[in-house]
């Protein structure tokens, strides 16, 4: 196979040690040895523009691809097109394409029955499941949290995230209705009709401007990245709060940023009091480590330790959000590590990189009755036989570690080609490889997003005008430095 | 395999051409050869009450199953028992455990890269993924619908295709905010402050008590088959119908069944009308064609064709909820096709035995833009690998014939116990194998589904007191007999 793979002319115009040259040269800041693999690529090879004639333009489809001779980093199209891939299907992929480790899992004859028999989970799972929690998930489980409740998507992980913050916020404050008077309810006999009234209360969940937690209603309402999303569809009056827009560079703006989280962290508090005058207590705070879809909004350690504290204070669950961020991408195994504190959350959601959707939660959160928190599936075994792989191949090849690494020269990069063209990047930022830079504008980031794809490079978008990238962990600092090249070439033949 | 597989004792115990005896005695209408199958067992065998000491119980949890043992329509616990399964995972089970075809297509080279590489289906599908459509999902859509959207799970499937009715609706009416205005609200520098205004409108989707669409936020403010599900839950202000309770046996109460059809459908005309009036006009209206959860009830083909006239008179879309009763379980593919209708629905969504979650859906309900209706894996090809081969062996074994068969045995045997046992057992009624049998009380029901389990056939219940019967496509003759010998017995010691 590997020969059929080489192409080694990128690899071969990669010059040693070459600082930035003058605008419009080819960018190389250092070169780095491939790392050896015998399954992936070399390098992209492109065929025709992309989509090609292979790829019919059917609704939101970008183009259509051949799955099987994708490998690693790079992602092959219907027409032969290779492209080396900072998007890996909106950052849900976590080790590359057709890694060895999760081929062999599917053929080891051992897991057979976790593909075959999907169970109902929350009442009939596999009789090793538990231990098979412990030795992936739970493996993993951020500070402080000692249960995990698996889930099929993102969406369906935030809506039950919500749920358990309802039902741990009545259970524990007691709020409104009394139980005794609920059960008397529900013994009536037309208690369905109840449901519009005292059983379902008035409870709120608050969320940031610029936040993404899905697009199921629930989580919708939560969700203020793009109108688009929202549009047309019926919501819920929860409260709102801005997250903070942060200036750069960062070391620029040091007072104006702290002011500008000072401001986002008062107006946290002043909803939640205006909401529970209202009659719709804040329950649960949902935020995002980096909002991602959002536009790669950060903000400081101080900022998510202050919001954690707010919560606290208010009596409210603090749920993060890391569906995006989570699986290591951001050079640690959950963004919140960044963070520094031993009590991040109540709540930790995940799903994309993670293979299977779910949400880790602190013994307070579990429900007081079985299947409060429940759905036929709740997940699916053959995600965690393929995750398990994942964490051996994250330890056993050190990814965090690599992932800081080609981060910093991912980062590094994008500092130095905003330097070299200002007129159309800025705000270069990230943590890992989790990077995104801005564009002029609009346009200009949908145009260089189509032009870097047609040298070979597949890259997201994400707020109004950013470019994101979300590279799989097994991004090594040779690819950062390919796509470097890529770019600038871009870039310099931008008008 | 085959020879630990075989377990006689329960065959040699069917004796031919006994009718009902006496109460008390075995009940053995007639037996029917066991189908030759070598990977399948022959009966139930239990080694220990159910849950055995290898199952503890947490939470929500039956008991702890051995997947790699199970064969068929045999369940095997974690202690060895081996129970025939009429539940099947909440009816998700399609063609029985461990079945042979579902394992050669995992081990087929072929789809390996559909098991690994889990794509973002809808910005980048595999290439050949659209005609892998049309030879699964589109083979066997509902009449009037050519497209079909995937989907993760049933709640998933429900929630975008209640949001597939708000947009439509919108789009098709431009109610409320003109399009332009819109526009102009977007390109304010707060639009996003809007979004609880103008942009998400008060729109509802009317739904029924007793029924049941899932769990998230948007399906659960459809769902009424228990209180608890809703319990301390955020809701949205919708209209709620009464379903029929018809009386049976439905030839002795043909008059009254149709004053209570009538009588609910002027209700939900009453409906319409009162939301319109209150400014949150319903946009669709989202039934089951036999309510599943909320305990099996059905109603006419007459009630459901004169409901579906009566969403076209409004002009909201007629959502059909096909996730428990599709796939085959009724003797037609999909419930809905026993009312005879050429135009029985806008959308039908589907989940459970079809492995896959999603919805068919007319033309008109694509969305006027593309990203409306969109998440970041939007199904999984591998699920849809797993599907074709269920249609294959549907189609190869006539399983919907055998459903029609074995239903009626199943059916004929359960009104021949409840003349046997009338204190006991009432209402017995369904279509192919998805039959229903009420027991006098919730505690009666409970302690018969736990008998029966220990004695090897393992049921679930549904609304406040049915027993419901879930079987596998592959639930042949043969089983049903097994069923009602063992269900006689339990029913002859029950005081």
């Amino acid at each position: 196979m590997a020969s059929s793979l080489l192409s080694r002319q990128l690899t071969r115009s990669l010059r040693p040690n070459l600082h930035l040259a003058a605008p419009g040269c080819r960018y190389v800041s250092k070169t780095a040895a491939k790392p050896v693999s015998e399954f992936e690529y070399d390098a992209p090879s492109m065929k025709t523009p992309v989509p090609g004639p292979k790829s019919k333009n059917v609704g939101a489809v970008n183009f259509f691809c051949n799955y099987e001779e994708s490998r690693g980093n790079y992602l092959v199209d219907a027409d032969g097109n290779r492209m080396l891939d900072l998007y890996t299907q909106i950052s849900s992929v976590p080790i590359g394409y057709n890694h060895p480790a999760l081929m062999k899992a599917v053929t080891n004859p051992i897991h057979l029955s976790a593909f075959v028999n999907r169970p109902a989970l929350g009442i009939l799972p596999p009789e090793n499941f538990p231990e098979k929690l412990v030795e992936s998930l739970l493996s993993i489980a951020p500070t402080g949290m000692t249960r995990v409740q698996t889930m099929a998507c993102g969406s369906c992980s935030n809506e039950n995230a919500y749920k358990a913050m309802f039902i741990w916020y009545k259970v524990k404050g007691n709020v409104g209705l009394s139980r005794r008077k609920l059960r008397t309810h529900m013994r009536h006999p037309h208690y369905i009709v109840f449901l519009q009234g005292p059983g379902c209360p008035d409870l709120s969940i608050l969320s940031f401007m610029g936040g993404f937690h899905g697009r199921t209603l629930g989580c919708l309402a939560t969700t203020h990245s793009k109108v688009i999303h929202k549009l047309d569809i019926p919501s819920f009056d929860w409260p709102i709060a801005s997250f903070p827009r942060l200036q750069y560079p960062l070391e620029e703006f040091v007072r104006e940023n702290a002011q500008e989280e000072a401001r986002c962290l008062e107006e946290v508090e002043d909803l939640i009091v205006k909401w529970r005058q209202k009659g719709k207590p804040v329950a649960g705070i949902v935020v995002e480590p980096i909002q991602a879809e959002g536009g790669d909004n950060h903000a400081s350690p101080d900022f998510f330790i202050k919001l954690r504290n707010i919560a606290r204070k208010h009596g409210c669950a603090f749920h993060v959000d890391e569906v995006q961020t989570g699986g290591g991408t951001t050079g640690k195994f959950w963004a919140h590590e960044h963070w520094g504190t031993d009590d991040p959350a109540d709540i930790v959601s995940f799903s994309k990189k993670m293979l299977t959707g779910g949400y880790y939660h602190k013994d307070e959160l579990v429900p007081d009755k079985g299947y409060r928190i429940f759905n036929t599936w709740m997940g699916d075994p053959s995600k965690n036989v393929f995750l398990t792989e994942v964490l051996n191949v994250i330890r056993r090849e050190n990814l965090l570690d690599e992932v800081t690494r080609s981060g910093k020269v991912l980062l590094q990069g994008l500092y130095e080609l905003q330097a070299q063209y200002p007129h159309i990047l800025s705000r270069a930022r990230g943590q890992g490889t989790f990077c995104a830079v801005d564009a002029r504008d609009d346009v200009t980031r949908d145009n260089l997003l189509l032009k870097t794809r047609d040298k070979g490079v597949l890259l997201g978008g994400c707020g109004d005008r950013s470019i994101r990238f979300r590279p799989a962990l097994v991004f090594k600092e040779y690819h950062a430095h390919q796509f470097l090249n890529i770019f600038n070439d871009v870039l310099s033949e931008y008008k």
